[in-house]
């Protein structure tokens, strides 16, 4: 904001550090260049190793930087807006789009899903596990939840497994009337299937999307995806989402 | 997921901890208890210390644990679940909702905010400020952006500053004729200002939603809003969910 009527709460060190950070990014780096090491940027900044740390993890939650194994710390591009919830699918698609599906059982889901689902605790459902890929990068994967019920027409023939497997049900589910479709989003962490598929470290936090699919008055499937919350601005509405790839400082520009 | 089929990548110790602590969790700590401190936790689940700091980094993460200062780490209650983007407000509510005005400035705001409504670097507009409350406790704090073009009749003179102010401001808004919104949801850090109203500490991550509030073919408004991360789940679509009101895709099996 930078306005002295509003700032009125002291700022700690390592979010001043940041906000000059912030500055020398714009200024003097270009996306995807190396930054020196710690020890040179504490020297050349005046800070202690620990202040720098703190400085550098906002940067990261923020989007702006991103730090990978073995390259050391990196100047992130701009955050790219993925699509949520346009109401052009009233089914998750079974394939040809951004989303790809992978894999496919039959298996018993943890019982929050199975209390979202109204199936039995203990009753097996299609997992269909998707990937969802934005300008060559993986930014999400989804497990999705699709009880026997919906699918009642379901043959295990044709394709046993596989992404053939998945294809046959999603193509299944599609033969439902959709009625509509809630959303929630929520902060989590990677597990390690996701953490792969992300390209991330488990633990990393992660955008979690949670969708139900609604068809003749119940849950007819439920949709668990996770999102690079680094690389990922979530978008919702079909203007094609806002023009702001980062948190505005609260300072005077 | 807990399915040996899918379950092929190996889990990092902390990540096994994280599992077992969850169940812990559920079946012997109740909502707001707090846990034992790190020592006693790591000896009872034979963990070094630096495994067992991993595990509950997650799960405050994810939202199962909440540490706060002075007081311990806690198990956390579920998360809220707060509707965003209903599309029963064409414009932000005056107050007298969830959503209360606390503060009005004329201010020059960050380049990337005068990019997204059109205005020129340097060209003052209204900054309201607002907070949201659920449930007794505040869960967002927003920044609402709004140019001078957008209130053209609004005077100076029955509420110089203020919640007033904010007000008044709001109601000049609301007598545009609102075309339309989008919305964007990514990760953020919680500056200073927002930190202190979220009661949480600086750099804490929020989930931050960006409104564009569209009126007569231009963004009327914007609106930068902070939710605390660790309590909120963020829900689009009203209880029942979003209607959808095209015919479902039907595609041969």
């Amino acid at each position: 904001m930078g306005t002295t009527q509003l700032q009125t709460v002291p700022e700690p060190k390592y979010w001043h550090l940041k906000t000059v950070l912030t500055e020398a990014l714009d200024s003097e780096f270009t996306v995807g260049e190396i930054l020196p090491n710690e020890r040179e940027l504490a020297a050349r900044f005046g800070v202690a190793r620990a202040t720098l740390r703190q400085a550098l993890e906002q940067l990261e939650l923020e989007g702006r930087l991103q730090r990978r194994r073995g390259v050391g710390t990196t100047v992130a591009p701009p955050r790219m807006g993925v699509a949520v919830g346009t109401e052009e699918h009233a089914w998750p698609s079974v394939g040809g789009d951004a989303w790809e599906p992978a894999d496919c059982e039959f298996a018993v889901p943890p019982a929050a899903v199975a209390d979202a689902l109204e199936t039995g605790h203990g009753e097996a459902v299609h997992i269909v596990r998707r990937t969802r890929v934005n300008n060559g990068q993986t930014v999400a994967a989804e497990l999705l939840y699709i009880p026997q019920a919906s699918v009642p027409e379901l043959t295990g023939i044709d394709a046993p497994s596989g992404p053939a497997r998945a294809r046959a049900v999603l193509r299944e589910l599609q033969r439902r009337e959709a009625t509509g479709q809630d959303r929630a989003v929520e902060l989590g962490s990677a597990g390690a299937d996701d953490a792969k598929a992300l390209d991330r470290l488990p633990g990393a936090p992660v955008l979690v999307v949670t969708t139900r699919y609604f068809a003749e008055g119940r849950t007819a499937a439920l949709s668990v995806a996770t999102y690079r919350a680094d690389t990922c601005r979530l978008t919702f509405g079909d203007a094609g989402g806002v023009e702001i790839h980062h948190t505005p400082e609260r300072r005077a520009s």
